[in-house]
């Protein structure tokens, strides 16, 4: 029997429980899933007779020591600044570690006690960053191992609404992850290399710089910047390519339309707005216009940010009743708090709605003097509002890396990150049988 | 015989030391001028009898003590960060202490020290911090004594070059204070309250905000707001008032050019730049635009910002030789840091240019029932690139200062912003006589 220990059982942790479950008999599993609200965490497990639900918090250092003791192999879905506090547990107990988020240097400077424990951490093992790297990588290297020259890299991945869920949204999106982190995306400077020039973007322009980015049977998206692509330069050893650029996919319309807020600083997070508890939708967008008390708000934002007033962007600013008398129902907030909780009235996944992952690559490369073009897309959509794509996604990498790592076919040692071969490799041959699929096409390089 | 002594003898301290050699003989003071190029401070002494220069260096604590012993009053026009080891000094040894920068919450606690001495320390002690607050002050309480209630106060602030030195400038602008505030100015979010409305403009749409103030004899002006104006609710004690806004002047159409920087990313202060040393003025500005080897840096910039190829604010570009295939002549930078550079080259003071300071303040109140308002002006401008309208209006004040304190005429004691009257009316009066004047007169008040 290998002990296997799941820390969180939300939203995202859905469908590694399940995975886990499946395999739990025939793997000889006994799962333990540690989680504050015993309910949910027993609603997850469904009477399997090889799992059981634990209490759980993450500042009682006892009840953690002993938790991380009694197994082989550790999960966790907690909140990322948390991560730190079982990753040390699990070193000094030398236990494996796996985590969906970023690698930080804290958790980095556990290295050299997980490779002398002869155990593997493995951070970034979700979608993004995770399937990202292992399927980039995974071309990357295809092409360097025959010998040709890579010229370029582009990679775009979005969380929408699927096509059937969406209904009248013109947005066409809803929030289906963190919405604060939609709310605060592209904050900063965008930084990229195209063609080899360095091209920076500030925020206030992010979302007028799409890209239109075509998808076989699904059809157009729209692209905007990530914010620092130079920094993946080196974490996938690209020193030298001509153009590198990561980005998030919307439905196309989107980036446009959320232009709106950016433009009027309504996802500014850096100070306290007044009279926050008096506040409707409609006085919220008019605290960023002028005073003029004989104009109505919508002339004053039409004319602010150049817009007809029959404009599409109009109507979705509409359609979420930005123009409303209804009160927000903060007492206090940043703008982007107050945008946010308006956001939550409309933007929410129904029980039904399905959401939807959309992940694109482009390789250019010179082979043997040609230049040729690779496409790679993976598009995958949830069940339900609970057995979502992006649990599948995020937790579908953990679950197979936990099961090849217990059976022995994952046998590095220390801290990583899945850029390495002997990670995506099993890990991406197991997840076609998941339904995670990457489609490759060659197409015709652009030339500018 | 008195003893005063001025730390920095820079192009700020010119008219101060004028005024001081000017009144040393009737007041019977010692002036010493402490710095770092004796050189310089021995050109801006002239050989007058009851001053001397001796070398300074802020961090030689030996040094400073012995140079604070010696004196009753001391003006430090030290770099603002720096002014806290001087102010410790003259409370340990019990001194008065001015200065023109802002009042920090280090120099505050003070406070208790300069009171139990019996000294006083005035902070923010110049043209703007100075001059505004004495000038704002004195109407504010002349028509708070009338019983009016007061319903608006708009102050703006501009350091500009006089008409006589725009030549053929398009932008009527060149650097007469810090290059490097000019640049960075306004980032952040702007706060300020109108007609009881609170409202926010981010920086990116900050200078398309503007609005036009008429100064008589000068003509128009543009303004747009300085970041936080509702801090000076509590300054200037004016909670309950439906408008504050505090701005800065610029000639008209300065605005809507300089937000092509804005737009670009330009003044972002916030990373450092990639291949710098091998940069040129045109490539400086393509690093923000999209890549399109065969479309022209003027018409991709033209397009990005929807401005016509003839637009008078192309022509600003293209004087400021921003398409130019010249090299910037730095290794390293910001944004920021760059575009500086880049307008030193065309925005420097030649010899005998002459700079001009212009101050507006706007009051609202309600008298026996009736709205009115009263417009206050003061322009000055420079000598020469010496005796600058920005030292006379910077070193004046302080001066003056120093003469009533000396002469027991301004008798509070601790740490002090000119606020109260028993500072800005005798300060005001004596300004007065150096051609500082405030001209003011009653307009119609404006409706919405």
């Amino acid at each position: 029997m290998q002990h296997i220990l799941i820390i969180g059982a939300g939203k995202s942790s859905t469908a590694l429980i399940n995975y886990l479950l499946d395999h739990a008999s025939e793997e000889h599993w006994q799962i333990t899933i540690a989680e504050k609200d015993l309910e949910l965490a027993n609603a997850k497990i469904k009477g399997h007779s090889q799992a059981k639900a634990v209490p759980f918090d993450v500042f009682d250092d006892d009840l953690l020591f002993s938790l991380v003791e009694e197994h082989d192999l550790v999960i966790s879905m907690l909140p990322a600044s948390l991560h730190i506090h079982v990753a040390r547990k699990c070193a000094e107990l030398k236990k494996h570690f796996l985590t969906a988020s970023y690698l930080t240097k804290e958790i980095e400077a556990l290295n050299g006690q997980f490779e002398n424990a002869g155990k593997i951490m493995i951070m970034e093992m979700g979608l993004d960053p995770g399937i990202d790297h292992m399927s980039a990588m995974k071309v990357l290297n295809e092409l360097r191992d025959k010998g040709c020259e890579l010229t370029g890299f582009e990679t775009f991945t979005g969380g929408l609404v699927a096509e059937e869920s969406v209904g009248d949204n013109p947005w066409k999106y809803k929030f289906t992850w963190n919405p604060r982190n939609v709310v605060l995306a592209g904050q900063g400077t965008c930084k990229f290399i195209q063609e080899g020039k360095y091209k920076y973007i500030p925020y206030h322009k992010l979302f007028r710089r799409t890209e239109a980015i075509y998808i076989p049977d699904y059809g157009y998206f729209e692209g905007y910047a990530n914010r620092d692509s130079l920094a993946y330069l080196d974490v996938y050893n690209l020193r030298g390519i001509k153009t590198l650029y990561r980005g998030t996919l919307r439905r196309p319309g989107y980036c446009a339309a959320w232009d709106v807020f950016v433009q009027l600083g309504a996802t500014d997070d850096t100070y306290q707005m007044e009279n926050v508890s008096n506040m409707t939708h409609r006085q919220f967008i008019n605290s960023f216009l002028s005073y003029n008390p004989k104009d109505s708000v919508e002339l004053k934002l039409a004319h602010y940010l150049n817009l007809d007033l029959d404009n599409g962007i109009m109507f979705k600013m509409k359609w979420l009743g930005m123009f409303d008398d209804e009160p927000v129902g903060l007492n206090q907030g940043t703008p982007a708090q107050i945008l946010e909780h308006i956001l939550k009235k409309k933007w929410s996944l129904n029980p039904n709605d399905k959401d939807m992952i959309v992940m694109w690559h482009k390789f250019n490369f010179i082979d043997n003097g040609t230049p040729r073009e690779i496409q790679s897309s993976m598009v995958t959509l949830g069940d339900d509002n609970l057995n979502t794509a992006m649990s599948k996604t995020v937790g579908l990498p953990l679950a197979i890396s936990a099961k090849l790592i217990l059976q022995g076919k994952i046998n590095l040692t220390g801290v990583q990150v899945p850029i390495r071969k002997e990670i995506y490799e099993p890990v991406l041959e197991e997840l076609i049988n998941t339904g995670l699929i990457f489609n490759e096409r060659e197409v015709a390089p652009t030339f500018y």
